[in-house]
């Protein structure tokens, strides 16, 4: 197995107990670290990675986001959100295909990659398009196809549900592929999307096969308001509940209209909130109450959504926006901190996951990255928390460890051919969205 | 006169009409801006830049800064604000001298610099410091003092006042100089922090020199309602307002907490509010309710505030803040669009600098930045508005022009030494403040 050793790291180690080592020696064998200290770990290593002037940490973790949607950059915009989503976005996604798909998600890995990410959970169409790329990448990834169904209940059959035969050939053909680098959730779109039967049957079906599971959730104040006309004041949490889809490992995207109910029960059965703070200030959705949800025990995760209504992948500038955001709408400057923010896009969103990484811990996945301190945004450095989060861009990342392989270095993909994936974004997927 | 042409242009001009023009040509010569249009003009120049891939705009306007605070980037997070001040900030900044000023003023211009500010208004302490800094990297910058007075009104004169004097040599040593490479603008730190004798001097110092003024306002609840406690329930606009202190162009900070009427007397002024969106949430101070203050006919200007409560000075980031924040908290996803937040950081910026910058037009100064769209996360480009805003970095900046000279290139700056500067900070600056 490879072994790498990265030396002379000031790593922060995103542990329980939030360690800074300084000093210190990494080392990797295989997908895995195998150990962490301030010694010099015995035997010789297939390659040595001098850290000075960088910090070292573990890759972040995008738990909610829309990769091939990258081929929407900016596109639409200046428009109300019915308006932006009918006449912009749903026509330009109705042409996609496989392979404008694989364009799209390739782009967008490269751009998630370059920025840090090394681990993420994706929710839409065309999957097996995108799997195949995320295994060419190098980075994990929980895939899962957004299941919809808007026919009436009693024609309901997952052999004739789209979504439902879309699910089950997505797990049969992905699920645990590359030696679990790729991992199939189940999914439910929204409660707005669909209804009983498939709620009844994605439940079922995740328990089947140990699956998670991955849900839009009260995203907009309509959304969850409607869904209480509809089913006699329940949220959206609760009526899905009653079917049965928390009862798995489950991500809830957006949360922000849950109420505190929601949050005691989330707590309770362990399903991870999955903050999109840039995407919800940008399409007016408002704002999650996080430190509220943190305080009533539910994990919390941190996602980008899809680059459409972002309009890029940058974790740490999402890192930022939730590390500041709360302290502003609640006018607590200590609202949220920079370790929370950090913990979100490492720890926390790895366990939404259920996922071995987002710490540097011997036995958990080689999931690093390098930031390169040396820059005049970056000096000084009092506290390496602050830098990270309010001062760092994903452009200061300057090496890419996904599973044990650097797949980025110093400005170079090395799983990726960048000039080929924008020539195929440029000849293939824009005349066919938008030619 | 020195010339350069700029051609294969994607030139976002900043004009009123917004205009963007494809394959466009634009000439400066000396420290202005000579033609802007789509036939070369006639001639030779000295310098001729290829803008291929990059759109060339105007640089930006950062309204509202303390660019010294760079030495404190990161330092005594995690604590209220009345700690933060009175045990962290206060302390280190009593320490400082002209020669620490310097260093950290260097260090945050070229970090202003490197993410493409050309102008800066900035207010400190030991402001001819700055002065020469700013003289030597060779962007615009509209000084100013913040005016602190303590003393029983009675006892005021401005020959024993620190801040009149301060104010006063400023003025006569730098006010013009560089050819009006900088301004020095009178100031009020704040209404919290001085009394009537200053305000009273400093309209009127303003008035006869000619001199605009920069002034802290209604930034926490705490000073605008301590305000009105204080004077009869006159907000800290109204009872500035009462001795005279808007009565020339005028620069308001924050503005989180003034009020309908407050807006409508700035508007009719002309005293422009300079958002501060990244400092505000940070410190938990609130959000300022810039589309009401807009619709109000107030001038909306864009600044970081210190590195210290941001915490760094991209102005990139803080556009994706004033865009984004607003349609949140509103819930209004058009409250802000992109064109807005990039008139707010250069054209509208520009204005209440009292600056002839801020747009490509002919007769303007050559404040001028390319962006490189040449990477994963500015593809695709639907839309050059909303990549610049959304998506963009200040990283992306590959040059700056300040004043018609390129002072920034490719990550190399060419009037500052930033080696040097490091080293200063680190051996200098750092031991005296926290050795």
């Amino acid at each position: 197995m490879e072994t790498t050793l990265f030396y002379n790291c000031r790593a922060l180690r995103m542990d329980e107990a939030d360690t800074l080592l300084e000093g210190a020696y990494v080392a990797v064998e295989g997908d895995k670290i195998s150990s962490v200290g301030t010694q010099r770990p015995q035997g010789d290593f297939d390659r040595e990675i001098d850290c000075k002037n960088n910090v070292l940490m573990p890759g972040l973790v995008n738990a909610h986001t829309h990769v091939p949607m990258t081929l929407l950059r900016g596109y639409g915009g200046g428009c109300d959100l019915q308006t932006w989503l009918n006449q912009w976005i749903f026509p330009a996604e109705a042409k996609l295909d496989d392979r404008a798909v694989a364009a799209g998600a390739a782009l967008g890995l490269a751009e998630m990659i370059a920025s840090g990410t090394t681990c993420i959970a994706d929710m839409y169409m065309h999957t097996p398009a995108i799997a195949r790329q995320v295994l060419e990448a190098g980075i994990s990834a929980n895939l899962s196809c957004g299941g919809v169904y808007f026919g009436t209940p009693g024609d309901f059959s997952p052999d004739t549900c789209g979504d439902c035969r879309n699910q089950m050939e997505l797990t049969e053909e992905f699920h645990g592929a590359g030696g679990g680098q790729i991992l199939v959730d189940a999914s439910i779109h929204g409660e707005y999307t669909s209804n009983i039967p498939l709620w009844r049957w994605m439940a079922e079906y995740a328990q089947k096969k140990g699956l998670g599971m991955h849900v839009h959730l009260s995203e907009t104040q309509t959304e969850h308001e409607e869904c209480k006309k509809r089913w006699g004041g329940k949220t959206p949490f609760q009526i899905l509940d009653r079917y049965g889809v928390w009862d798995t490992r489950a991500i809830a995207a957006h949360c922000v209209w849950t109420t505190e109910e929601d949050w005691a029960a989330m707590a309770r059965k362990g399903v991870s909130c999955v903050h999109n703070p840039v995407s919800n200030l940008k399409l007016g959705s408002g704002v999650a109450w996080i430190p509220a949800m943190k305080q009533a025990g539910v994990n919390i995760a941190l996602g980008t959504d899809g680059v459409s209504s972002n309009n890029n992948t940058d974790l740490f500038e999402e890192m930022k926006f939730a590390a500041i955001l709360h302290n502003g709408v609640t006018r607590d400057p200590l609202a949220l901190l920079p370790k929370d923010a950090l913990a979100m896009a490492t720890r926390d969103g790895a366990k939404a996951l259920g996922r071995r990484t987002g710490q540097i811990t011997p036995g958990y996945l080689a999931d690093l990255i390098l930031v390169d301190f040396d820059r005049p945004h970056l000096t000084p450095c009092h506290s390496v928390w602050d830098n990270l989060v309010y001062s760092a861009k994903g452009t200061d990342v300057v090496m890419n460890m996904a599973r044990g392989k650097i797949i980025y270095r110093d400005g170079t993909f090395l799983t990726l051919d960048l000039e080929k994936i924008k020539a195929e974004v440029e000849t293939y997927a824009m005349p066919l969205l938008f030619g």
